[in-house]
């Protein structure tokens, strides 16, 4: 067996370990959010974090690499290379402890944040997200792989990415963004959101939101979908990809999260059989996975065409709240933009304020130029700034939120970037099929995750984001895309 | 740190890796019955496995023990010696190969003997369930710690049993129990079950076992009850206990089997919190375990006081079915005596034929005596020899348990170790507590609870089975106790 052989056979043990962490996380936030103690969970994720980083790390890994970069590699086996090269050169700056106190921080700090969250009271969780930043910087200092720290961290996520690239993105179209929110909310024709004040049947909701992924190709003998707080997606083997829903926030939050949750699945359950168990076997990056689920949420799931397929089906589901609301009333009222205060349930504009938002802070607090005790007043100062409101209390202000909980510093840019990759691969899309959207109408999305699997699925982490999104669209990562699409939309929607 | 500590935190390892073991498993029966692809899982399964032979069987393992041995130890230590000596025994006479094998092997044959039992077609099965019987008689070879390949097999679920030492209980018993059905069944005034082929509300049943179960001091901040096609418990942690619950037999099957799986769950919940993490935090033997549940599933949970309680909210529930049912014609109903095809449906007489004939069929099969093949056939003209009815199919009669799939041969014997246990502990407990049924009728059940954790639970594993027996009853395990309680029951239901 040569090396790259015996380095795919032993990151495949190494994936196992992954999905089996997978499982352990999975498992608690669908099943045990209303147990007292997660101290026995916590022990087991983090031996399970220990035994990966000792086989990442392993003397055997460094030395197989050296010999496999002898080796005439096909396109497959460069990639897998220079994934496990990647992985290994950044484990072996961790020292172990560091890897389990983070993993066993996490679990703790999660559970503060969701506690501190309910009351909303910043000062249940400040402690340990103190202890979680701290942590963070030493692994950023240990890692070094940029000069400064935030660039690390954010190099996890989006790999290839830096601050300042990211930066010269979201600068210039901050300003835009922010004009175009009041250019929008100067028209005299707005849509009317009253329809989502109404009530609607938690169970209904969730059947109908299961009845689109089905539509949409969801197959669930490969896949689950349950019932949690905070929605999210994971996979547990390669063909073992669940997503869940959350039918407690104000309609159809529960409909359009579903359908973004559905967006990172189906990315994982196309990834080609000859990558399964393989280091490649995962979308790659959090950029890309982002953009093929807000695709599907936003761009096809929030258009007129879409609902003229489902429309009368919630009509049928919900008779008492849409029986006289015309189609085009309720597409409207699916698009307001309007400053809010939580993130998930953000409008398409609106959204990557949000974000810039959180990027601006997570750089300070980990260079150090603000302190977690501060963040609270720092959010609110900033939300102002950007969206011309100021959250109520820190529950729909600072901690709502479980990234940071969970360590996950650096991770929110690359939702941003995901709108700008998404719009920018579904112009290349509507290029080549100018007609797709006629599809929906008909209940058709085929045409479109045929083309998503062909160009971008299938190949897993073969391709890093910039190669891939030139490989499908010919062009670097180009935000025209996005402002077009914002203002052909909303223009239209808030009759401008 | 002295020899036996090091041990104690060895281990503590080994015991998460089991615990991430029965999630894995916890999982797939809850989660993954209808998925296609379990490759993934199975591999996974095999891995932890593999890890937890790797450890156990360490160098350091066996100097430790040795080291460990010229100790003073106190009663805990002692006991943690002993079992880990055991494990250590028994694993290092068992290669890394057969044991990933029988792991991967019994995920395989769980989905083939599901499909094979669906259609009732034992073909299916055959060929997976011949590997499974010659991977169990390697182990039993290999293992080598009786002369006969069954004791060595029984000895891992029941630690100090052997086949002549059950045979010894078993025989005398078994004519008694068909004469006894007989008896019975020749009454004039036989209890009548048609109200339990009326139809119940599946939700409600559910519904009604977690009331239950609560009022019985389950406590679910420590663990959870879940639907599924085979009832089980399971823990995930010292603290994460789970049980599940099956609503499609018939009534009241998900009441009863909910209570049983209680019994197993607050036995192991009930272990003090110095054991936690430790080798001898769980039940001490399969047989203790089911005196356990069985002790509340039939002697509580079928007992007129029991009833006497809980009718009422029954018949709230299912007035349509039980309205005019005096509450003494359901308690007679749900203690019917009457040979049946499903074990894990059978009243507390046949219930033990059930188990002597996969006893003896187990001997045979494990000897080689007879071949996989010929069990379809075997298995019916025993079970006409001892119950006096032929199984209409293979689905009612040799496909029914799951125990063979997964490599579990030699297990059965301890179920009906389990009755045996049961009757001769609650005897002891009456005698101390003569009124104790009269708590029941109010609703009350901590006393018995708090006598089983002061006398039993708490102990976890510290002492095998034979020397808690004699610990809490004062004597050896004496059939006479159960003989006892069946005849004193039964003859008042019977009205003989």
């Amino acid at each position: 067996m040569n090396a790259i052989k015996e380095l795919r056979e032993h990151f495949a043990e190494i994936m196992r370990l992954h999905y089996i962490q997978a499982l352990l996380s999975w498992d608690q936030e669908v099943n045990m959010m209303e147990y007292k103690g997660l101290e026995g969970r916590s022990k087991q994720v983090s031996l399970i974090e220990k035994l990966i980083h000792q086989r990442v790390t392993s003397e055997k890994v460094g030395r197989l690499i050296k010999e496999a970069e002898k080796l005439d590699l096909n396109e497959i086996e460069s990639a897998m290379l220079r994934e496990i090269t990647r992985e290994y050169n950044l484990a072996i700056k961790l020292p172990e402890k560091l890897v389990t106190e983070i993993a066993e921080t996490s679990i703790l700090a999660a559970k503060e944040w969701r506690e501190a969250r309910a009351k909303s009271d910043f000062s249940i969780f400040q402690k340990l997200l103190e202890k979680t930043v701290e942590l963070q910087k030493e692994k950023a200092e240990k890692l070094g792989t940029h000069p400064d720290l935030y660039s690390t961290l954010i190099d996890l996520y989006e790999p290839g990415a830096t601050y300042d690239w990211i930066a010269n993105i979201f600068n210039p179209i901050k300003p835009k963004l922010i004009d175009f929110v009041k250019k929008l909310n100067s028209s005299s024709d707005k849509p009317d959101g009253s329809i989502f004040k109404k009530h609607y049947d938690e169970d209904k909701q969730f059947e109908l939101s299961s009845k689109i992924i089905k539509k949409l190709n969801f197959d669930f003998g490969y896949g689950r979908q349950d019932k949690v707080t905070h929605p999210f997606t994971t996979s547990l083997a390669s063909m073992d990809v669940r997503i869940t829903t959350r039918t407690t926030e104000p309609f159809p939050d529960c409909i359009t999260s579903t359908i973004h949750e559905y967006g990172h699945a189906i990315y994982e359950m196309g990834i080609k059989k000859e990558l399964h168990d393989t280091i490649l076997c995962t979308g790659t990056s959090m950029g890309i996975h982002e953009s093929q689920s807000r695709m599907w949420e936003n761009i096809v799931g929030r258009s007129k065409e879409f609902w003229m397929y489902w429309y009368p089906t919630f009509q049928e589901y919900f008779p008492e709240n849409l029986k006289d609301v015309p189609m085009e009333e309720f597409h409207r009222a699916i698009n307001i933009v309007q400053p809010s205060f939580i993130r998930v349930n953000a409008d398409e504009v609106t959204y990557g304020l949000h974000i810039i938002l959180r990027f601006e802070i997570e750089k300070d607090l980990i260079e150090g130029k603000i302190q977690v005790s501060e963040l609270p007043e720092i959010w609110n100062s900033k939300f102002e700034e950007l969206l011309g409101i100021v959250p109520p209390n820190d529950a729909q202000g600072v901690l709502q939120d479980v990234h940071w909980s969970g360590g996950s510093i650096g991770y929110f840019p690359t939702y941003f970037l995901g709108n700008l990759y998404g719009t920018q691969i579904y112009a290349k899309v509507l290029e080549k099929m100018p007609n797709l959207p006629d599809d929906y109408k008909k209940g058709e999305f085929s045409n479109l995750l045929n083309y998503l699997k062909e160009e971008i699925h299938q190949f897993g982490s073969i391709y890093r984001a910039n190669d891939l999104i030139k490989r499908v669209t010919g062009e670097d990562l180009n935000t025209d895309y996005f402002l077009k699409y914002i203002e052909e939309k909303f223009k239209l929607i808030y009759r401008l």
